[in-house]
């Protein structure tokens, strides 16, 4: 499957809207897409498709923009996996476990037109294509933001493809964000040993599968293509590249050929973070561009990456879940583990829930402890809640952190963490700035481990029995009331802490016979001065 | 204005549900109205009617029931005390500050019926009434919920309204939770001293402004009759019991004279209690009803006050919004104070929110301790958020711990606090029985404090500028999309860590020059080893 035919599929779904309107690509097409984020549920939200797109300077584009086609929602996501939302994390996590190496092919329709040397400018370079600005009024500038870059160790020839968001400062020159940290950081750092420029390949609009494995945190010896292989069941095929010495999809909308310095910085930057606040300027290598080449009537992605909910932090919240259970349920064996959420207001990163059926009162602490040591960035607020609560609900986690913990008793502080755009834990001019901005002086940044499940047995969740709010659900729909969304818990059940005797007593109740109940309780009346103080 | 006129008012304002379905009290009632609180939104929540009521054992009754017409949302109780959503708080703290005492009247329609001795058994006391079990499954009798009860201090005669649920026992016979630190209980204490019983009235369908007052923590000198009567700008008319020594409402619905023993305890219980569990058996006195006084054709009226949200959820959190807002602002004078929210999934007393526009970075911490001050049992976690802050989104709060909050540095934990209804703190089973359970040894429960403000300047939030927002809601109104339900925030802002050369390559962006911004970073080219490391 590539871009295209997915794009299709959302359509034939229901899960694409197609705007009419002219609008422009610098100060209209991404708010517009915005609004779905700060004002739509997310079952409600879907993929963008703009078919007539202008600019700043009037200019007409023949080529359509599509944005939030690879996560606007989890549907959409399992859409692109060939998954439903309840089969994305076992799709994911034997992806992972069975890679398939991907295919080199001679020929690709990503390939179809090339332009190099003079076509290069003749055709406008970047600016052939309506490269929109993410976040307008903060931005300097246009950036790819669907935007897999492709490189490869020079020592190795592994390929690492990461979704890097690229600052169009010319039509044929890039800033590009390198991270030391991160993979093509390792790459760019052997590079710029041999005295050498780190070849690459940026590509937009690509198969899901590929944009899945690109936004995943996988181990540096895996390869991408070959998990969006195991993620498809079949090779992803590449072709090799006209100027540079890099295989991408065959299939590919669009492909930017080029070489990333490795003699020189620049400021790269403002662009917005998934934190919600603007990511400050920091120096960073750039890219010139050696070759574009692109499929016939191509299409445009581009992904919404900013103020979170957004497609990036639905991307990240479902990778990061799929990799802290599997670290948690399997490489440390805690058995009680059920589900752990990530919520999208911490950026998908930040606010962690872990759903627990535990078996010792130990193993929440276990969970938090694993949690925190899976990596050092991830994570600021973990907490372990029981099996009846549901934790993507941020109002049925407050209820179990008003209800079952103690802070005293119950919550900890981790500290040594390190910082990942937290200007919580360093003031923004001093962050990019020097290794302190990685680890707080004197004791790193820090997280809050609370175990929020129930210590002991508790009475019932006190709300009708089930088969009382399934015969009320009955009369609901009967009397024409509006649709009900019923959020967990919606009926009452056992916490351990009820005799048959309450059993009793509550059946002779909804049997009319509250008297008995009322006799019984006569049966034990005391004298006030024989009960125990209160 | 009466409950009956007040009921007309919801009903001509679309906020009243008339169910024409033939409904039991004892398993359908509660349930169907369950719903909506866990299936619709706050908005979307009614008063209900039922005109056409049954019971387990096929009685039918003449009187209709009204449940929800006090707090179903913020506008139905808005409605209640003649205010809108914006103006109850200023209509309740006025109230408190400006008390007009009521006015005792010689005849009242709410004795338009008196049953009293052989009458009063003729009628069939309380099961005249359709009393709904409010958790049917679990609890062990019909209570009474709507149930104002009204007592006097017999040392000065001062008269106390509260919401006490009521469990019925035989149809001349009540449970009633008499709590030893709510004022009933003073009352109560001072009467068993004397060697005689607590007269009382329990008065069920008032003016909501009643119902306000009798909800509402306010000092024990002040009387709710006269807070009531500021909140209606004239004094509430009450008259004489036909049994007891007490003044009500002259057009309230229904009336239940009576003695409360101070001699004896009974079980009382369970029943399910705004934590979200069931409240478990207590030792309580009971209630001897000598007489039943009512208005012609009366309607009964009842409140859901169990898993939060609820009516009473609504109700408490109104209140103690208000409370919190008047002692943090005025009597500490912490001028900084915008809004208290206390979230009703914390049972509308757990969980609450502080929003400031801090003038020193001491202030967070001046209204967090004095928040915790306030009261001993009220609030588990108490957090202050900045002026941007949505205080009763929980995703909001939770991007403001996520990114502006160091657990070690922004937290702390405060002892020493007081157990009221948490079984968090002590097992249920404890609960109930001696001193224990109300102070946790060594060191009593405790609080969790959060500053979540800003420590220092930040850059923008990454949302487009209002004014391309704005623009885009245009756009997205043009094309027919479905209707948007804005969250705060929904543009970026600057948040003080911004320069005017960012506001200048930002607007270059926009205009379309972004080559320009390209050339002001080639400017600032410089070799790696030149730049600090990273």
């Amino acid at each position: 499957m590539d871009f295209r035919e997915h794009i299709e599929r959302l359509d034939k779904m229901g899960k694409l809207v197609r705007i009419k309107s002219l609008v422009s690509k610098d100060t209209e097409l991404m708010p517009l897409v915005r609004l779905q984020f700060r004002g739509l549920p997310e079952e409600e939200r879907k993929a963008f498709f703009f078919g007539n797109v202008t600019d700043a300077k009037g200019k007409r584009y023949a080529i359509p923009v599509v944005v939030e086609a690879l996560a606007a929602s989890k549907e959409i996501f399992a859409i692109g996996i060939r998954a439903t939302p309840e089969t994305i994390r076992e799709k994911l996590v034997n992806a992972q476990l069975h890679p398939i190496p991907p295919e080199l092919v001679n020929r690709g329709v990503c390939q179809e037109e090339v332009h190099v040397g003079g076509s290069l400018k003749e055709h406008g370079g970047l600016e052939e294509f309506p490269v929109p600005i993410s976040t307008p009024g903060f931005d300097k500038a246009p950036y790819t933001s669907f935007s897999h870059l492709i490189t490869k160790d020079p020592d190795t020839g592994k390929v690492n493809i990461g979704n890097y968001r690229s600052q169009m400062k010319s039509p044929t020159l890039m800033g590009v964000m390198v991270h030391p940290t991160q993979h093509i950081g390792i790459h760019w750092a052997k590079c710029r040993k041999r005295g050498k420029p780190l070849q690459a390949a940026l590509v937009i609009g690509t198969d899901p599968a590929i944009s899945f494995a690109a936004n995943s945190k996988i181990p540096y010896e895996a390869e991408e293509y070959a998990v969006a292989g195991g993620v498809v069941g079949e090779p992803i095929k590449v072709v090799k590249c006209k100027t540079v010495d890099i295989e991408v999809p065959d299939s590919a909308e669009i492909v930017v050929e080029g070489l990333i310095t490795t003699e020189y910085f620049e400021p790269e930057a403002p662009f917005g973070e998934n934190t919600g606040y603007m990511g400050y300027e920091m120096m960073n290598p750039f890219y010139e561009i050696t070759a574009i080449t692109h499929r016939k009537n191509p299409i445009f992605g581009g992904i919404i990456s900013q103020f979170p909910p957004s497609e990036s932090t639905k991307m990240r919240q479902i990778s990061y879940e799929s990799s802290y259970y599997a670290f948690l349920r399997y490489a440390c064996n805690i058995s009680g583990i059920l589900d752990v959420a990530f919520h999208e207001t911490g950026g998908g990163s930040r606010f962690c829930v872990i759903r627990m059926r535990k078996t010792s009162r130990s193993q929440p602490w276990q969970a938090l402890n694993a949690a925190v040591s899976f990596d050092a960035a991830i994570g600021k607020i973990f907490i372990v809640v029981d099996e009846d609560i549901d934790p993507r609900d941020p109002d049925a986690v407050h209820w179990a952190l008003a209800t079952r913990m103690q802070p005293d008793r119950d919550l900890r502080i981790r500290e040594g963490r390190t910082v990942m755009l937290d200007y919580s834990a360093i003031p923004p001019g001093i962050v990019g700035e020097g290794e302190g901005k990685l680890y707080p002086e004197p004791t790193g940044a820090s997280a809050l481990v609370i175990d929020a499940t129930l210590k002991w047995d508790y009475p019932p969740v006190c709300l009708p029995e089930k088969k009382y709010m399934e015969k009320a659900i009955e009369i609901w729909k009967a009397e024409g009331l509006p649709p009900l969304k019923l959020k967990a818990p919606w009926y009452g059940y056992s916490l351990g802490f009820w005799t048959k005797e309450n059993e009793e007593t509550a059946r002779w109740a909804v049997e009319g016979d509250y008297v008995r109940c009322g006799e019984k309780d006569k049966g034990r009346r005391r004298k006030v001065e024989e009960c125990p103080r209160r």
